[in-house]
């Protein structure tokens, strides 16, 4: 099993290559034998889970509720909605029989001709259709709404390219899907969730992220406004990380919702829908790790606290475990995830390095004269300065050392993301910029004639339209047009 | 929105359209636009969360990590194990697209063509083949094992006949896979997790269950031994609610899935699997619900109290909120799920149907009159029962009602089964016994032959064989031919 923990690509040499090792060697995911479809691993799921858990508890905080709607989905219904069938419909698996049978040169099985669906199922990209035609029935009056569900599932996307958590055909995500009685209210609901994702992100992936709206080009295919949270990766590029739509009554429209209002008047009920995904993962990933490997904020970290024994018999280790018993006893109570790895079958190098692939954020080494002397070494993944401290009190220590690392990788990222935005306003010092790997805020014409054609030429597209950016007036870089305001370009994931 | 809360189709009438009513009147699922598939409403899925949150924690508890595979599986992989395809390649969604494109008559969408997999993939009916191909990459010595993984995911089967939670095209479940040393280790994990589910069932469901054996008939296709727990349900049918697979070396042969031992030997990997779905959501509405409607068990009841005010005006509301604001907190701090309904658009009449037929374990009123006396009328869901208390120490008692509660449902259920558990020495006895609705344990004598017959005739399948069952010898009440032990004999769902 000797795993060679030194031969992952250093970021400087080739960034994308850095991802792709590090995906595999921290054991978070693999690729499938199936096109485009990666396996979670545990650790990586471990990982994954605590994002849930988090999320999850802040959906039901503000009124939200899980339930599990259909995976396959009739063909027809993607055709209601008028441009979502445009966005979704395209590339996607669609099922069209439902038995196998024996081959008739008695070589394994083949696909029943004569179980052929009426109408083909889609694997869902996404649900807004079969849940709108599930609400038709569960909404009739102003007192049923608003209603404020949420889904944990797989979804499917036919995609050509495919990178381990950025874009995989099949992907885990949730999904939110309300219904409102009021445009305001659907609105008010899709800016809650941005604002809640956004917290998310900064709070527990320390994951900075700026928080703005899609050009109607880049817009969720079938709704009226699009917000998005974008964070910015180590190479200057761009990670779209959530997203949360109002979708005005288009939906409603599509399936026949209506309601009697408190007037007494039929009326389209008003929706929002708002998601992420395991992509948040590859913003996680790509946000802190280093040329060892991951570093994971303390509050999602699988394992917070690592404990290595150093020594040379088992009369030493004897020693040593009776030191480290209540330490990790008294981690636990704390709340603190902690492993203590005494296996002597691995050198403690070998355990360091792998530690530090995973990303653990605290390491503990002890050895003979630490007992002597009372102490203990302690090592900060996040930036790898190592100390030695009493062991007399090391909890608390620890508990302050956690929070002022889940603090410092924040920091860290936002102030690489602060000196790496950047204004441009010409079109050759747009470029310039894109090529330092920046964002770069420029006025835009308003046009998708204008984004498509910057896009083309410079791979950057507009991130967004940031809710709290610069709404000053002035020319479009590209065509000198009157531009209302500056907007984000990045390159991006 | 005025729900007939009093039309639940009664047990003694049609206890299979009681089931099919109550899961739809009291909110738990409904069937959705595509056939045999139904979708999980709030109420349904905040209990299976439950049920997850305990199951999950007893896994991660005895050493199991959370993974995820592909939802999709390639065609071939389904023949690698010769018994596994004549089990489960058949009936199963297949994926022969993945395009869709504007239909040429400019009417909706069509399957594109061109767009045909060169293989078509199967949706999972179940992960053993993905996952054992999985495997073969990650194990290599016997210092990889074991291996002891567990999915939560959704699966489907074609099945021609459905009913809601008991059997559904697609269904939600958790799958365990481990892989392993030797033999005796996977048997014990076989075990082990049967062991694990009647522990879940009977403590957090109130559900017996019956642990045992399957026959050869009745095994998981590609296993050398099925563990399975069979509870019965009021009507007597029994419903297999779990099941534990030893699966020897096949599925390790069929992806060549080979380890070096302590021997420095190559040898084949040894596998458990093991499951648990959202038909435990029938199981337990069908032990447990009245002709009122559901009756939960406190353990994974979402809302376990529910307080009901009653008042004439705003004053008098105002001065039961007053009273009742502490007993909510008080509630909560102690771990118990609350719910205070003072909504005044609908009556307490209205409320009380409604919270019995969602199966809310108590159910507290208070009006002027106990707010005079210091005093709180208890209602308990299982019994019906009514009793004033004092409101001092009101919290108290209801922590100790509610293990109460947990406490006689489990016992109801437990009498009702072993009354309704006989043995027949005849095959006349035998068919009476089982009309009456009774688990019969009668001889037989070891053949698929005779079990088919049997099967034919009465409808009677073989359950299990128990594992703590009478195991003296006798006569087959079929043939006459030596019997080596009882088997449990049921009709089932």
């Amino acid at each position: 099993m000797a795993i060679e923990l030194k031969d992952l690509t250093k970021r400087a040499d080739n960034y994308s290559q850095w991802y792709n090792d590090l995906v595999v060697k921290a054991d978070l995911a693999e690729q499938s034998a199936v096109r485009g479809c990666m396996v979670i691993k545990p650790y990586g799921y471990a990982i994954w889970e605590k994002m849930q858990h988090e999320l999850d508890r802040m959906f039901k905080e503000t009124g939200h509720v899980n339930a599990y709607f259909p995976l396959l989905i009739p063909k027809s219904f993607l055709s209601r909605e008028a441009e979502h069938v445009e966005g979704f419909a395209k590339e996607c698996a669609v099922v069209t029989h439902h038995r196998l049978m024996n081959s008739p040169d008695g070589q394994g099985v083949v696909v029943d001709p004569e179980a052929r669906l009426e109408e083909e199922l889609i694997i869902r990209p996404t649900s807004e259709t079969i849940i709108w035609n599930t609400y038709k029935n569960w909404i009739h009056s102003y007192r049923d709404l608003p209603i404020l569900c949420n889904q944990w599932a797989n979804v499917m996307r036919w995609e050509m390219r495919t990178r381990m958590f950025l874009r995989t055909a099949e992907f885990l995500w949730q999904e939110g899907h309300t219904a409102h009685a009021t445009k305001e209210e659907a609105l008010e609901e899709a800016t809650k969730m941005i604002n809640l994702y956004a917290d998310f992100a900064e709070r527990f992936m320390a994951v900075p992220v700026i928080k703005g709206v899609k050009t109607a080009h880049e817009r969720f295919a079938g709704a009226l406004e699009t917000f998005t949270i974008e964070a910015m990766m180590q190479d200057g590029k761009a990670l779209q990380s959530g997203t949360s739509h109002f979708l005005g009554q288009n939906f409603a429209k599509a399936f026949d919702v209506k309601f009697i209002n408190k007037q007494n008047e039929l009326e389209y009920v008003w929706a929002s829908s708002w998601g992420v995904s395991t992509r948040l993962m590859g913003a996680l990933i790509m946000t802190h790790s280093d040329d060892n490997g991951l570093v994971l904020p303390p509050r999602l970290a699988p394992t917070q606290v690592v404990i290595v024994p150093i020594f040379r018999n088992d009369e030493q280790l004897a020693i040593i475990n009776e030191k480290v018993e209540p330490i990790v006893a008294q981690l636990k109570s704390a709340g603190i995830s902690v492993k203590y790895d005494n296996a002597d079958n691995k050198r403690p190098g070998f355990k360091f390095a792998d530690y530090e692939l995973k990303g653990v954020p605290v390491r503990l080494v002890l050895g003979a004269r630490d007992i002597e002397s009372g102490t203990i070494e302690v090592m900060r993944r996040d930036t790898l300065e190592k100390s030695v401290e009493q062991l007399e009190g090391i909890v608390e220590k620890i508990k302050v050392l956690l929070e002022e690392i889940q603090d410092n990788i924040f920091k860290k990222a936002l102030k690489h993301r602060e000196e790496k935005t950047v204004i441009a306003n010409s079109y050759d010092e747009f470029k310039q910029r894109l090529d330092e790997g920046c964002f770069v805020m420029a006025h835009w014409d308003g046009t998708t004639e204008t984004e498509e054609r910057v896009k083309e030429e410079t791979k950057a597209t507009i991130r967004c339209l940031p809710l709290d950016g610069d709404t000053t007036p002035g020319t479009c870089i590209f065509t000198g047009r009157p531009s209302a305001r500056r907007v984000l370009f990045a390159r991006n994931y």
